[in-house]
């Protein structure tokens, strides 16, 4: 038995606790949350040698910046925890109930999933957020960051895996993997029977290759080529402040937009006006020949790849569309399924969107930007689903759950 | 592109359309079962070849009943695919909605998979069952049944799409594999962009292949390795009665039972009961030491593979456990997870055991062989799903479709 099957065996015997812990779960995350907090100078010189490797290795600012933690990014994490302790448990929720003609008394009611795994990357916050919601719906996680936040993730995982244990649940409820190269991730994605689904959270490289590779059943999350269409009806300022915010307001996020599709009869409209708010922010713009003519050369010419391609960045490709039809048929090829817009004042064209869109969230006049957890009523999030099996959209603490069906009888036979 | 690429790409063309199909779907249900019974005639000709085959090779008498059809078994079919016609259309089905503090209106609404495919074995009703159900829930399919039936398949593959496609709707809502080699059925896992989810129907050998080899997304059904546990507290009778019922009314459908444990303090009294209604259908008995002590040599003792068996047949492992611990354990460690049962008269053990056995389908006091669509109220089913993501137990159409959400807005950013 390898040393990863001996924790997925860990895993399973806490998750058969886990799975009847009620309240206790609660105040696990409680005293979790507390921890975190009264530990956070042990994190913090965990993440100090993770910074100082990454800096020394010549990581980007950017990512160095996802990377670091301060006592206000502890104190927010902590908070997370503590809402995820607050929401109400999934588990025991009878979703559905009849007694059959022959007295059988049948329900369908929710349980965990039993062991989650957890790929990602390098923030370290994700450690903490990931556990507590994994807990709070009664499974037990394996998780497997990334090699740039090893030591921050080592500290915070063993703070949870104390706190928990203190609370009288198994500390095995949390595991990480230490081991950090590309075999790990892999014997993980080969843990079948211990793993009963693995979500991988990060870039579009990490979820192909959890995708591709896994023989667990995985949970495609978060690759966003989003588009915002300006139907030829829409209010133009509305279109612009829609694009400048779904574009801007934070481009390293899979809710964002790549591409904006704007009807012709309201390109010589629209563009300049979505141009004006976009030059703030010094938006580079990727266009067709038709947005040139409009913009003029300070547009670079768009090529096929433009169309495909989750920028996640101050870059935004524009294409001019002959009508409805063809901008369905863009989203249609070229979208990841996961936010999409339509700007219209048209009620058959916003009906229309909204039915034959097909993506995890589909908007009239809104920013895609709203494609959240918190936003969409959920609570906090474990990743957003672009996938259409079990679970689409975002993802909060039912979307960790499965169901059986618990029948009561009185010796019925068929 | 390959042609069974090419067949992805005619179904995803035909799914777009299947989405919005609305009533017109029924209107196709009920023309396709009135055109099976029209055909009959041309189907059992089909079915006489594949039959004739079958003999010739030397099929096994079991096998080819479930391979032969008849007049009586096309109308059982027919009426079939009325049913799912009568079944509300779950598309649209608005399940969740609200309106966030910024005016945005929130629904969670049902929408199709997508496409489907199947891969099963030699009962070709599953062609007409399985194209139903995918249909009714606006999917398309692809359907590759096996290729001891790959005349009959076709015949009635090709009246359904007949008849779909007199009512309007894309005769490629439905497609069948013509070629039923290994090869097709590897490249049918491998279509990943076209399918969105592959469901195997088979034996255990089918599914395990399905599972480990697809690198689309499976929903893993039907292998049933079921117990019921006869508590100290059971009433005899109705233990004897449950178990009767559970080994022999239909011993090769996944929710009959292969293993029956029975506790220590009522093995003397329960065991002589159970073997005389089972010498009834001649069951064959094979148990520990235990039950060889009370029920003599005419029990086989039972092996370590014995526990896991799914024998499918008139045969039942039996053995005798000192609590209902040992029953749990027992279970933990050998179910398929699909139904398992206890027959107790004990409160706090019958509520023990819905909440600790985890299965698709845990029971008190009645016979595992209810786990069915049918019985559950979920009305025709594409099979019992023994896995935790997506669908748990019987599937029937809602558990063939997906959600989005869909956001009206008012020209909200965030």
């Amino acid at each position: 038995m390898t040393e990863l099957e001996h924790m997925g065996q860990k895993a399973k015997a806490a998750a058969r606790i886990l799975a009847s812990a009620g309240a206790k779960k609660d105040a696990a995350l409680l005293a979790a949350a507390a921890a975190l907090e009264k530990h956070a100078g042990k994190i913090l010189a965990a993440n100090r040698e993770d910074t100082d490797a990454a800096r020394a290795s010549g990581m980007r600012p950017s990512m160095l910046d996802r990377l670091t933690l301060t006592e206000a990014r502890i104190h927010s994490m902590a908070e997370g925890v503590r809402q995820i302790a607050a929401q109400a448990d999934p588990i025991g929720s009878v979703l559905e109930g009849h007694t059959n003609a022959n007295g059988l008394k049948i329900e369908k009611v929710r349980v965990p999933l039993g062991v989650i795994g957890m790929i990602y990357e390098a923030r370290p916050n994700v450690t903490a957020d990931a556990a507590a919601l994994c807990l709070k719906a009664g499974n037990a996680v394996i998780l497997r960051g990334g090699k740039e936040a090893i030591q921050s993730n080592t500290a915070i995982a063993e703070i949870l895996r104390e706190a928990v244990a203190g609370e009288g649940l198994p500390e095995d409820s949390i595991q990480l993997i230490r081991d950090t190269t590309r075999e790990s991730s892999i014997a993980l994605m080969n843990l079948t029977g211990y793993l009963d689904v693995l979500i991988p959270r990060g870039g579009a490289g990490l979820i192909r290759s959890v995708v591709e590779n896994s023989h667990v059943p995985v949970i495609e999350t978060g690759v966003g080529n989003c588009h915002v269409f300006v139907d030829e009806t829409a209010d133009v300022d509305m279109a612009a402040s829609i694009i400048f915010n779904a574009k801007t307001s934070r481009p390293s996020v899979c809710n964002a937009i790549e591409t904006i599709l704007v009807h012709k009869n309201i390109a010589a409209r629209a563009l300049p006006a979505v141009k004006a708010k976009l030059d703030e922010k010094n938006v580079e713009l990727r266009g067709c020949e038709r947005t040139r003519e409009i913009l003029g050369d300070c547009v670079i010419p768009a090529v096929e790849s433009d169309w495909s391609e989750e920028y996640l960045d101050y870059i935004l490709a524009i294409k001019v569309v002959d009508s409805l039809d063809d901008a369905l048929a863009h989203i249609a090829q070229y979208s990841s399924g996961h936010s999409e817009a339509i700007v219209t004042e048209n009620y058959r064209n916003a009906e229309r969107f909204l039915a034959e869109v097909d993506a995890a969230a589909v908007y009239v006049n809104a920013s895609t930007r709203f494609t959240d957890g918190g936003e969409f009523g959920l609570g906090a999030e474990i990743g957003i689903s672009t996938q259409k099996l079990h679970a689409r959209g975002p993802m909060g603490v039912n979307e960790l759950t499965s169901t059986k069906f618990i029948i009561r009888g009185g010796g019925q036979i068929r």
